[in-house]
């Protein structure tokens, strides 16, 4: 069948498709059931997955692959049980379908309501973490959508196994396994034919590297969810009495508080008013230097700190997702401001201050869609926010803006009941 | 400068980026403001509009633009009025912007709020009606967001005149006129350049022929809201007893109250359970035509009245926007909602009936924007839901599906204030 791609793809569209209708209409009880049979069955099947585990790690130890991504690659009794414990975290969330999100009764007699139904199927792409498939699927699931997951070729053997007591689940449950598919071809070539799908995929979210979020973002005739870089600032205001000891606490946590930096939420540059540059950026570079932190830095930083490597122009504008910071010193909040709406990815930016109207203006000016007064960019995540578990954090503006929950995997319909009116 | 398109297309974009930072922070009561003295100054300005709309009226006499397109191209004393009022009216409404949609406190100290703020740059493609120029833009005003506008080569002068108007309004009330600008260039050259100006511009939003949408959608690296075909059903149940004046009455409606049907709210097709069309089909199709309706219908239906044309497999995904109507015989409400579902646009879709459970089964299987029961197709609009004027009807599932009012101009951000927190 793999050799025949075209075909193999439209069989993943049309039966996700079939069983998205089904999964519309499912009761609660029964996604709620069939969930808990998943997590249970992540538990009991450990062996198998632990076992397709080592296939991949056994193949990553043959590759090049960064040693931080074979961490992030490795799964054992903790993670599984995580996986579970998830799982059933999701299954115990309210359902979203069929919330009525407003309603009114109109002059003419008509009732119209706002109800929240499932988006359809959702295409997702991800890489290496093996716990993303079982969130994924159980998000989509919980929130009556079919997913088609892609996810990297170095967790191909974790994910299919995954995914296979998925859908022994499924059956058990008397839900149509095709709820839940993994795109069992690695071969690039089908990436542009299933982003052409769009009559039976509703929604694309890429979850990854730069170069595979452009690619699916070119390609695609299908909505597209972008979970694109994190390049995340904190903001030292002038303001500062006080916080002296947050301030470099947060920047600390922000940046090195993720095992490498490697998580889109690590803040990747600071930005000091001078006046907080001259009692507080020597600390913090200080802190950050005892944690392994290679400081880069604009002509002022570095008279402050001359240990600090000269920032290039490009360094503004780069997610280092690594132990690595950039600092500026900025002349006044606006101009901090205008930094971070030019050289940000909207995601997730910090005002540290003691000051009111700055936070108020940071929070209304800066274009993003996490703003964070007063704390570390790191607890932008679904989890945190009380949403339960994300499928990803949306960069785009459209739609779900931040960490993206399973309401965030619904629209809506307008159901109007009338008795014969006419227009 | 229209001679140096990419130049002239950087300027529009980049305005109205500038623009959109002012507007974000604009309190309320200066959006109010702003908005009334467009009214007024529509008003007052009625006679230059209706001579710049003569311009256009003069060329449309010399081309061959069909009737109905010279109707609604027509500005007269009452249609000025009507503009005026609706601006009032959008002024009027509930300010979307700074809404907490949600909040909470999180179990270590953090405040979330997801707080609703302005998209900040809305590119609009729309056709002949002028007044959806000032619609559109107080539409956008209202929500915080600066607008360009692409209307019709064929109301270029009144919509001209009508930009020019709300910019010397804007100036007026204190706010940069570049919120709202015109696209001063009818080279279609200019469509794909603008349409890459994902650094400036958030959303576009095409409302026009399926050609110029999808143009718009293969071109686009901007997020698109497509305002797509109306393939309008109307379902006649098996079970209609008592209501059949009902459903003469709503399939009249539906198809022939607006002029020329030539609105994405009109029924296009009919789908009767058999029962119902041994009873009633004829009533119906005599009533329609009547009204002057070209009735076509598949073999059953020819056979119960044979004056209809014979159907052909392309009426089906046809939206006919004129007095034509296809007739289908069904054996089952199961087979309705799959002609439904893969032949439907997604807009809007009616059942009449009796029977609850054919209702609810209806609501939930139909998968489109609008579901009526019981009441004409035609009631799938902004006015009639209660959200104030709409700058579209979206076919979409993200973001907005359904008439979009100014709260569908929105995203939002989530603002989380702590006290030194850190993860």
């Amino acid at each position: 069948m793999l050799s025949d791609l075209p075909a193999y793809v439209e069989s993943l569209g049309s039966n996700a498709r079939r069983a998205s209708r089904e999964l519309a209409r499912l009761p609660g009880k029964t996604k709620v059931a069939a969930l808990n049979h998943i997590a249970g069955a992540l538990r009991e099947g450990r062996r198998t997955l632990i076992d397709a585990n080592a296939l991949d790690l056994e193949l990553a130890g043959k590759s090049d692959l960064p040693s931080a991504m074979v961490e992030r690659l490795k799964l054992n009794d903790k993670r599984i049980d995580a996986m579970a414990d998830s799982v059933e975290q999701i299954a115990g969330q309210v359902d979203p379908v069929g919330q009525i999100i407003e309603g009114a009764v109109r002059p003419n007699g008509l009732r119209i309501q706002k109800m929240r139904v499932p988006l359809g199927v959702v295409l997702f792409f991800y890489e290496s973490r093996p716990n993303v498939t079982s969130d994924a699927a159980a998000l989509c699931l919980k929130s009556g959508n079919a997913i088609i997951l892609r996810g990297g070729k170095e967790a191909f053997h974790s994910n299919r196994a995954i995914v296979q007591i998925i859908s022994g689940s499924l059956r058990q449950s008397g839900v149509d396994p095709a709820a839940v598919q993994l795109v069992e071809s690695t071969d690039r070539a089908l990436v542009p034919l299933i982003l052409k799908l769009d009559r039976y995929i509703d929604l694309v979210i890429p979850r990854g590297g730069e170069s595979l979020i452009r690619a699916v973002v070119k390609d695609s005739t299908i909505p597209v969810l972008k979970h694109f870089t994190g390049n995340c600032h904190i903001y030292v205001d002038a303001a500062c009495d006080g916080i002296e000891q947050q301030i470099v606490d947060i920047c600390v946590n922000a940046k090195t508080s993720y095992p490498g930096g490697a998580v889109c939420n690590a803040v990747e540059h600071l930005i000091f008013h001078h006046n907080a540059a001259a009692k507080l950026l020597v600390n913090v570079c200080n802190a950050l230097k005892q944690k392994g932190v290679e400081i880069r830095g604009d002509d002022s930083t570095r008279r402050l700190y001359p240990d600090a490597k000269a920032t290039t122009p490009e360094d503004w504008d780069t997610e280092y997702l690594s132990y690595i910071v950039g600092i500026k010193v900025a002349d006044s909040i606006d101009q901090a401001i205008d930094h971070i709406n030019t050289h940000g990815s909207r995601h997730t930016d910090a005002i540290l201050t003691t000051d009111i109207r700055a936070a108020e203006k940071f929070v209304t000016d800066v274009d993003s869609a996490s703003i964070m007064v007063n704390t570390s960019t790191r607890f932008a995540d679904g989890g945190e926010y009380g949403l339960g578990a994300e499928i990803g954090i949306s960069t785009d503006k459209l739609h779900a803006r931040g960490p993206m929950g399973a309401y965030d995997l619904t629209t809506y319909k307008w159901v109007v009941r009338g008795e014969g009116q006419t227009r």
